[in-house]
């Protein structure tokens, strides 16, 4: 792995943690906060720049309770100042009462600038596992 | 609009040409024959290298009679050698006498090699509508 490889995964590392810790504060620093900067969360509408992203991260964060994440890169690839990482993400957790969790495949966008990488971009959607098929057979039966 | 903007779009226009069209031999000149390109198709689990997206395509258009795609390009952000495409699709389709239309949400990333836009990581996924909205509240009700 090539040292820009770890700054990369390094950053989209401290997204998670942010995600983890439902920490605005940190997710403020994951992010270049331009008007430019896109996201989609799973089943969302996909929202246009940070103020729209930052809210979204304050609706979630104020209505989760707890959030636990295992996530693990499939492959990164870096590209001058771009990078893009696809990771997949098993998300346990419980907002207004209720135990969710969630199967998701993501790619995340990362800009270099003044020396570090920033999220840009991030398409979050729904995955099919092997639980997720089997829920879906005994709907289906 | 720069005419980087509109080279990128050109080519983000050419892959719906070919999916619609239903044609590899087009789809082949889209995207960047590499083993690191990605692909994730609505509920798929994600697709790596040229060989297995390829294949996907191959097998996609063989199983399909005919593809109707209304598409709106959301943003696009060119930076360098790099470029990335919002766009929302509802696709209208036949596959094994069944007839299917899905609304989608996807990120297009591109990248510039010779003076040529190919396409690198596509990910598409489901997504919210009023009228897939409307039938998630019959369901639920």
């Amino acid at each position: 792995m090539t040292p820009e490889e770890e700054q990369v995964l390094e950053a989209n590392q401290h997204f998670y943690t942010a995600l983890q810790k439902l920490s605005l504060e940190e997710m403020e620093t994951v992010w270049l906060q331009e008007d430019w900067v896109r996201c989609v969360h799973p089943g969302w509408e996909i929202l246009e720049g940070w103020e729209a992203i930052r809210g979204s991260w304050q609706q979630i964060f104020g209505s989760t309770q707890f959030m636990h994440i295992v996530m693990a890169v499939q492959s990164i690839r870096v590209e001058n100042s771009l990078a893009w990482v696809c990771c997949t993400e098993k998300i346990s957790s419980a907002a207004a009462g209720r135990f969710d969790s969630d199967f998701i495949q993501t790619t995340n966008i990362f800009k270099r600038q003044n020396g570090a990488w920033y999220l840009v971009h991030h398409h979050a959607s729904s995955r099919p596992t092997s639980q997720a098929e089997e829920e879906k057979t005994e709907l289906v039966q």
